[in-house]
């Protein structure tokens, strides 16, 4: 079902909007694959909510004003150089779209000079994309676990392997609900494995009992955390540790009062509580 | 049409959320009687829209401010212990439906440990339900009809029976159209009938004539209640009393000042009158 | 193409609701004449605008406050009762849709006891009308014509008929533009006639010509018109005079000031001048 | 594919409203010019906001305060009598619809007596216009290329043609994209060429390289333009020169501070720039 082309076909060349990249990848993608990539907590009120926000906003632009024969979009982060202030957000198990899978995607990002966040949940692991992509600014996506030796492993990881910021995500207290996985019974593929997660554990994902999957995340997140588990743990690394899944004033004010280097205002795609704001409205 | 499987199927197990059932129901209910149970007052715009306010509401999420490993969501009303703050609100006639009825959903309450409230309008009658249930924490639900004894009657079956609140309906001093139920002309089916009203009243419903149905609900229904009924009769019992149908604050400041103990904020499931707010709204 | 029936049959006793009554209407009623009742000027803003205007408004309904056994929507205009505050607009070229045409309508008016303003441009003339529906409150609607005599015979024969109130039409100094009559080449079938126009005029209505009812109407109406023409001609007549096609508080102050005995807040039908707004919102 | 018509035919006086025209072009029009001439940038986001933003606009109408007989709505810009004001704004290329293109369009104006603003890109010369529609009050837009004394030439053309007015567009920094025009590859017909450009360079836009035309108009822009070079533009003519493409009150003002004896408020047809608000909203 989905063709093990490398690299760009002469298909993708003429793509020439998001969207229509997103109906190619429909084209190529397994169903439950697509469906996880594709949906949104619950109702996907949220997710529709995400995109229609963007919609309204509007740009009021001004001309005349200034010399743009040389626009520059370059900024740096927490001292890094970046070609334009936009990067890429952590997406679980890249596999089940490309053979590649995060690899690739750390790759596009070292050849753009933007941001590559890794999630924990890649089927690619820390040392396979820091060794395909060494130039890339990359930052690790990090759930801190019941088990904090298990959290605090990656973080060991991901710092030998050269990776400059962790990304804690606070808003999976309890793991949302996707019907189309639900529906699906969604598992990973049994040719893919979780590459970050030790070997014992990330067999559980595989079972074929449909609730393996679910009952897998559900048992490692730890509800108990609170901020002063934050604020314990950034202090466990020199790297800028940043709060993703504020979508509160209250919160930002907290997370850096508890040592955030920087927070991501993030609905977690919209994939984890239903009927909160769209992110670029909060 | 409607199977008489008597208790969960496989079908049902699969089913993952509120409008899955609801496509499910429509599959095994009969035309008059899901039309009955479905449809909303006139033009349906309150109907639309009732459901449409809870989509526009949002969440704002807060993060990492407390444990959360052990949620708890149970209260007390009028000091029955409830295990979360959602009950079941009174519809009529629900043998239409599943042979089991109203007892099958009071033992659903029981079950779950919520509010059960029963509709004077049952298939089931309040012994039965009681019978059924006794574990249940069981409101009645109650017109104040012209015949004041026909309703102390009820009141005092549902006393003897263990019932625990008495909510008296204050929206209806004139029935609402439901165009469904008017191009279906719709009656109670033969084989069912009013199982707290005396045989010689339930009778009325049964009549092959379109408008049987409407006028004995019609003619039960008092259009000269004010609060200083509903304060004569909230003194006949030592429960406590509910207004329901309540969709201001002006009325419901005057329910309490006339003795409720509480007040249901209802539209009538939109049922009653077209181009109310949704009551979430209110 | 149109059924001859007098009077109510077994499918109109079936109707429930007025959309019901809109769609058996089109099934019976000639295209032009259906298209000509149906539609509103230009894009149809207006008229989409003007429905979607009262589905917005909701209804803050109070219960148990007052006794509502004996409702009595009765009311008096111009010391005349009426059995409830809503009354019927004047509409042109009634036979189209029925043989009774004008006449059916005021016996409906006085059979439910409230007012049926008849059109200046009516199939039926004021004394047809006055003799079947001797009982009925009926106004009469005017416009003031260049040719002032020809307005105030129809004045004179609407007093000596028994009509209550001559309405003056202000919105229409240039006429609007029905997108569906122009395609239609919308022209009186031959087998009517304006009815209270005198013949040497109403015969251009019946030109085969495209324009010829159009540039009739054009040619009737009188763009130099002010309040003092409105000031002067509601003297010539002991009626009380009111505007119609008041759409803002403005002209409403005006026409007071000017002798108007009341206002019709209209928009003509959403027929006259797209992008106006709702009369219900005005 | 397009009828070489030469004049107005009998379907076209059928025509009853701009939309009926649109579908009647849309039949006669080829489909990659067609696409060009509707298409807006982007995801045609300000292109749909621009028609609704329109629909929203409501008009508060008075009646009998002035004599309409005499309606006139004639007025004048820079000294030129106009019918009415509204003009013609420039449009590319206009021969891919019609033999005639911009020769038959500053006719038209001519006869309505309303502005003909020519597009520097246009498939008719300056002079051919002028000598087709010597009676109009015709300006010409430009943009200040990098080039300066290729736009001076195009504005001595103009000024000896006998234009009224210089409209420089400000709002092309950098061009935007359509996505019609991409997936078409849009290039200029091969029997049509760039009326106003040297030879030269018009030739550039009948490659077939699908990124000729594209690339083109890219080089011929001058992204370091501000106000300053506005100003020194709008000395080298005594003709007035107004700024096209304004969407701010800030800009605005500056346009005037340096010189321009208007502005054109635009959001270039919405074809620029998506997410920028409606012309008439700003």
């Amino acid at each position: 079902m989905m063709r093990s082309d490398s690299g760009a076909d002469d298909i993708v060349k003429k793509l020439i909007n998001v969207r229509e990249f997103e109906e190619e990848a429909k084209k190529r993608i397994p169903k439950n694959a697509w469906e996880y990539y594709r949906s949104g907590a619950n109702y996907e009120l949220s997710l529709r909510e995400s995109e229609a926000a963007f919609d309204r906003l509007r740009i009021r632009p001004r001309f005349f004003n200034q010399d743009l024969s040389n626009r520059d979009l370059r900024t740096q982060i927490f001292g890094h150089g970046l070609n334009f202030p936009i990067g890429v957000s952590p997406t679980a198990m890249q596999k089940m779209a490309h053979p590649l899978g995060e690899v690739a995607t750390a790759k596009a990002c070292e050849a753009m000079k933007t941001i590559y966040t890794m999630s924990t949940l890649s089927t690619s692991s820390i040392e396979e994309v820091a060794l395909a992509a060494p130039g890339a600014t990359k930052w690790f996506q990090l759930y801190i676990y019941k088990d904090r030796k298990m959290s605090l492993d990656l973080v060991r990881r991901a710092e030998v392997a050269g990776f400059k910021a962790i990304v804690i995500t606070v808003d999976l207290p309890i793991p949302g609900q996707r019907y189309d996985d639900l529906r699906n019974k969604f598992v990973l593929p049994s040719n893919l494995r979780l590459a970050n997660i030790p070997p014992q554990l990330a067999r559980m994902s595989h079972e074929e009992d449909s609730s393996g999957f679910v009952s897998y995340v559900t048992k490692q997140f730890d509800a108990t955390l609170t901020w002063k588990d934050f604020e314990w743990f950034q202090k466990q690394t020199k790297l800028p540790v940043l709060a993703k899944g504020i979508l509160t004033v209250e919160d930002a004010l907290l997370a850096v009062a508890h040592g955030a280097s920087g927070i991501v205002v993030s609905n977690h795609g919209a994939r984890q509580l239903d009927s909160v704001p769209a992110s670029v409205n909060t």
